[in-house]
């Protein structure tokens, strides 16, 4: 992939120049690009209308063709997105932790950036600019590799970017995107170690599972989220309703929405018909364990892969356990290490329930729904971590960034 | 691979105990290693001299017997060294950054262990007791693939921690080597993503770059040291050849120490011949650009290959450059982003190589020997990272660990 080592070469030689950038430099950047899409915004709806077109013609179905589809309102949100990152703290340059060892040494852990940043995704053309406005603020380098279906709208998203950054005297390979939309193209993102420090792949769980796969550069799992509401017999049973529909129905199709519901047996009951009422009135299907379907009329039985499934749509699995145990247990199995939540007024079984599930957030009495960059107060994210190594949980600033130890030192050996 | 399949599912299992034990009894585990080891140390010096005579009929040389070879001193320094990580904080537990948000929502983050650690390691039989005490301390299950030549002595200790395990009551699976040492296993162990959570090669640069192509489990790269120190035209010549000196001769071996000297043209004249001198009654050989090789009568010309090599022998690089800006250029080329050292008493010199070296730790008027968990006050240390991923530098109980969100609602929904 020829393409891809002239893009790695140009964005190693940027990546000097952007890190080195002070926030001033940075924020002058992403205000201009703010105004510019503004601006050209019916530029980028008539790239978006020939994406549109193309994508029907090959047969794109709804939730894509959602999701590729851009408006001057959704543009305004974009720029409005910039402006917020350019509100937030700069993270570079900071540097934590500085002490005085007993050898006089003084030593510090710098914030710096990470320094080039691939991103593979689909349909979604505002991510073009989430991203390059992160990783600007943050002094990476960004290489974006998107969806075919969206490349007309990602380029003109990108030429803006572009002419705002020269704009501003700067270099604009700060912010690139591959031309090439093959898989030939994402393939060769995954072997490129010596230009792309880090890869996040931001799309459904098939694309995100090849890059793990495949790639030998270091990758950041994101979004995958098979999220369960589990209803313990201490709980308000209130609560549980709401939770439960608005986890369930406030947005289907996103990873932190809930796909699983799980509720003690001595609370099924009394809980679980009028559970299966507010979610028929939000057009939910239920598929349930023989206890759910017996306590919800309309419910059908779930099948075993129901467990495991991320449905991102109105449908919800179902299952009458008999301890908080068995219902961390069967999360811990089948669940994505996303967002897990409990809803109970015991004390034991809240701590118990947060100890001993292993998820990115876990709560106690509340929805789902919450875990998001904007809602934990980081500002942005640039993807949800549902891995170890790095970072887990939403993704802000600190996370596109890494340390390096300084050491002060006056003739020092050992 | 069978074995492994086996191994990672009695690793998950204990890894739910594990990650739930208090420091107390962690602590009481590692005091009782400590005791055996030193009560064993005959059992354990008996199978390491059975793996030095197979290894010497092998025909193995002389740095892989040192490292190979075990002593009663060596053993005891072992023995010692998990005391101290019995004196070191325990992390895990900790929450940080706690908050409550605008919505009444408690936030905070919540320090876990990682899960299941994979080392796969060579010749050095101490690894094993140091990788299995940061492990039990940070509440992670270790999966420990030593080299062949060092099963013999590997089994023997591990053989005392799973006895020091049992006596306290717990699940000796907290702590698995694996007995297959063959190619196969290390490469299944490279795939086992269900089981493994982490995975951090430590040996030499063949065994690292395997590790990092084939792993689909996410891998902590370390230890590869091509180290450089800069003598800066106004550096002190003084600590400048005794900071050379000390950053070559102290360990060669070790991936701190520096392969590569760098000097400004306008000191080269008045320093380069004293280095010469020191570095010559270290036994070290100079492999120098025109140059150097003009003012050390004994040095051999550079080839480019030298440029980027790790020797860990007594054998330096030598190159005249002509200004600081050459100099971070060269590092920045041909270094591995480790440990890197400028002796100025320049104040922007000192910033510019500490700003604009990519290193994990840069280094002003001091040896690059200092990199090291002991050195830098974490007590302990699992791996020096040269990656920018989860840990840059030395890795010690902290960078074993990941978070977990716990979010404290009172019936929060969006």
């Amino acid at each position: 992939m020829d393409e891809l080592i002239i893009i790695g070469k140009k964005a190693k030689q940027a990546s000097a120049q952007l890190a080195h950038m002070n926030s001033e430099q940075k924020n002058r950047v992403l205000l201009k690009v703010a105004g510019l899409l503004e601006k050209h915004t019916n530029t980028i709806l008539k790239a978006n209308a020939v994406d549109l077109e193309q994508g029907k013609e090959m047969g794109l179905k709804g939730a894509i063709v959602e999701r590729l589809t851009l408006s001057g309102e959704k543009i305004a949100g974009v720029a409005e997105g910039l402006r917020e990152i350019v509100q937030l703290d700069d993270p570079i340059g900071e540097i934590e932790e500085m002490k005085k060892r007993p050898n006089g040494l003084l030593i510090g852990k710098k914030r710096v950036p990470l320094g080039v940043v691939g991103v593979i995704y689909e349909s979604r053309p505002n991510v073009t600019a989430d991203v390059a406005g992160l990783c600007i603020k943050t002094g990476n380098v960004c290489v974006l590799r998107g969806g075919k279906e969206a490349f007309r709208s990602n380029r003109a998203i990108v030429k803006i970017f572009h002419k705002a950054i020269e704009e501003c005297g700067l270099d604009p390979n700060m912010v690139q995107l591959v031309q090439d939309t093959t898989r030939e193209s994402a393939v060769a993102m995954m072997k490129l170690n010596e230009y792309i420090d880090i890869l996040i792949p931001r799309g459904g769980a098939g694309l995100i599972q090849t890059v793990v796969q495949n790639s030998t550069v270091p990758v950041i799992e994101t979004g995958v989220g098979n999220c369960h509401i589990y209803v313990d017999k201490a709980a308000d049973l209130e609560k549980a309703v709401a939770i439960v529909y608005n986890a369930k129905t406030h947005r289907p199709g996103v990873c932190n929405a809930a796909e699983s519901l799980l509720v003690h047996k001595d609370v099924a009951e009394a809980v679980l018909p009028s559970i299966g009422k507010s979610l028929a009135k939000g057009g939910v299907e239920i598929r349930g364990d023989k206890a759910t379907c017996a306590l919800i009329p309309g419910a059908v039985p779930a099948r075993e892969e129901d467990w495991a499934t991320e449905y991102l749509d109105l449908i919800i699995s179902s299952k009458v356990v008999s301890s908080v145990e068995e219902a961390v247990d069967h999360i811990n199995k089948y669940g994505s290490m996303h967002s897990e939540s409990i809803v109970t007024e015991n004390y034991s079984h809240a701590q118990y329930f947060l100890d001993r599930v292993d998820a990115a957030a876990v709560y106690v009495n509340a929805s789902t729904r919450f875990t998001d960059g904007f809602e934990f107060g980081y500002g942005a994210e640039i993807g949800i971590s549902t891995q170890k190594l790095h970072a887990r949980g939403p993704m802000g600033l600190k996370e596109l960034t890494t340390n390096k130890y300084v050491i002060y030192g006056s003739g020092q050996i050992r």
